[in-house]
């Protein structure tokens, strides 16, 4: 059985080595030629608007998923008359925009920060009277890792903004001064069944992921159970099938739901050795209408980005517990080549390991202080 | 970086899965073109006797290792003189006789059942005057899964085995009614580094492993630490890099080493989910001279193998913390077709666990009875 994937990349990569021991098969289109997937699976390089390469690639399928949201609709729904595609069609384009996104968060009674469209000067200077400084400019479609978004901190903010505004919609958000961000990983199988990873501490810089803690410390009850009631209602109405990742910002003792990705997500690797059931295994699970694998803790867990540049593989693997995982691309500052989890069986334990980890991790990029400071304040 | 992989069968394949997060590429020979390594990895389909062929595999190689202990000794010396072959041939050597093995054990005073060499009819009757009836006969050279292996009970057994016997060398050992089989999984980096797994209890049916319980159940400490003691002195005299097993029966609160494989082992599966590292990273670690992982359990584990026959995925994946691992080879009888793992957090919960497997393993192959009995009998 050979399951197609749109997207070539580590996320991807990690669906397959989760899905051989399924007995499952895997062909990648991806328009590079260089997509690490290609020395473990099929790989087809072409465009995702060459139809006659997605016909070939879907010839002989069980069905097809992605791992990349920016697939374009277009070659979602060309797939879709062909053969099966999960998640479907339209939680991608739902997600692709982020005015779409957060009016079905809104449509479903689920908080989101406050939001205006913007596409022209006027628009903007109506929606900065609405919504005050600081506020955050965003274009509307393919944005990701921080890109396409500026912080307008000033009426000077505003003017530069404004001279350089182009042709694009663009979502005008009041920015939330929030103590953390938390997301949520849901996966819904085809046969309706739901099941929900506890929520995960991310912290970022440069608009990029670099740790998440796992599950979040000092998580409470009532915030966990928001995520999911957010997460299920997302789910259902988009029938959705395979995992599902909403990130939100904690604000005040309350969730604000920032952005969906409908496909595994970064702040879920920690799965693999963290939970019973990876995200990896239970996207499969999902989209193939197997059972769903728990989602519970193996323990407590930080999964490091590696980004641009890659430690010593023998100083990670000196560290206990410590999973190292490389995707095979080649470095390029900015790029993630791989992440390193660490798993203990308490935040303390887990802080002890943290600081154990080699020079390289202890720059400011890897968020570490934030890590030890929160375990280090956990309630006695 | 390429490792090159002797053998294309599940234990070469879950090495394979294991070693790509770590950032390896593999290649692999093996004599058949079916060998299910060939869709996650390059694959040489050659003898292992075809020096042409076995010149060409090794190049550009970072180091060759093997799954399978019965690579002819000559090919892996062949390659040793053009890579790094780890396991050294001369624990391959010493592992496909068990004349030699057994003799290796006694010389380090690691205790075996009573054995005698025997080349012929007389030597036959004459080894069953010092050992006594019942026996067991063994060809020394090319056994496996109890191939090649005879119970001798009664004079009429002798008569027939001494009418049958072959040009080959033979091993008479003395029977023993010993109380379970365990296995000690060791690793020995080619740093010398060196870290055990805790011994797993396995059971058989028709000489093939179909269940193991990891860690063993009422594991004594004296009983691990003997084990330990023997598997290290087995490593550091054969300046060992790679995991080795060694099978032990447990016989009157004491170990008799029965036998070793240079390699990794169908009684290490369950490290997989159950131990911190698993036994495929672990050798991987090992060969490449990389720090070693823990060798901790996770919790308590049975591997049940699926011999022959395959049951519906769904309805394994419906058993909480059952992880299936499917080898992608087609069914036929007596034929390893991949294994599941059960894993949970006590005995108690094990039983449990074991309990809720559907229909398919209840029958007798799956020593599940004896397993369940084991948990019951805990002390309290």
């Amino acid at each position: 059985m050979t399951i197609g994937i749109l997207g070539g990349g580590q996320l991807g990569y990690m669906i397959a080595l989760a899905g051989y021991p399924l007995g499952l098969h895997f062909r990648f289109l991806d328009p590079s030629p260089e997509a690490p997937v290609g020395r473990i699976a099929q790989r087809v390089t072409a465009d995702y608007t060459d139809q006659a390469a997605l016909e070939k690639f879907s010839s002989g399928l069980e069905l097809v998923t992605y791992e990349f949201e920016n697939v374009p609709v277009e070659a979602a729904k060309f797939l879709a008359e062909r053969v099966s595609v999960y998640p479907p069609p339209a939680a991608l384009e739902a997600a692709q925009d982020r005015l779409a996104e957060k009016g079905l968060f809104r449509k479903l009674g689920i908080a989101t920060t406050e939001f205006v469209s913007v596409s022209n000067p006027a628009e903007l200077d109506a929606a900065v009277k609405v919504l005050g400084l600081p506020a955050v400019l965003k274009t509307s479609r393919m944005g990701y890792d921080g890109k396409g978004q500026w912080i307008l901190r000033t009426a000077q903010d505003v003017a530069k903004a404004k001279a350089e505004l182009r042709a694009v919609t663009l979502i005008l958000e009041r920015f939330v001064p929030f103590s953390r961000e938390l997301s949520v990983l849901a996966v819904r199988s085809r046969n309706g069944e739901t099941a929900i990873y506890p929520l995960v501490e991310n912290h970022h810089r440069s608009g990029i992921l670099r740790l998440s803690l796992a599950p979040a410390l000092r998580l409470q009850a009532p915030i966990q159970r928001a995520a999911e009631n957010a997460a299920r209602r997302v789910l259902e109405t988009l029938k959705y099938a395979g995992v599902l990742a909403i990130e939100f910002f904690e604000h005040q003792g309350e969730l604000l739901a920032n952005e969906m990705a409908p496909r595994v997500h970064n702040s879920g690797h920690w799965t693999i050795e963290g939970a019973v059931t990876s995200q990896f295994e239970n996207h499969l699970r999902a989209v193939l209408g197997l059972p769903l694998g728990s989602t519970g803790p193996t323990g407590q867990c930080a999964m490091l980005n590696l980004i641009g540049d890659l430690p010593e593989s023998s100083e990670v693997l000196a560290v206990p517990d410590a999973h190292l995982h490389l995707y095979g691309k080649s470095p390029r500052p900015g790029r993630k080549l791989g992440h390193v989890t660490l798993r203990a069986g308490s935040p303390e334990r887990l802080a002890l390991r943290l600081s154990e980890l080699p020079a390289f991790f202890h720059g400011p990029d890897f968020c570490l202080a934030a890590a030890l400071t929160h375990s280090a304040s956990l309630p006695a």
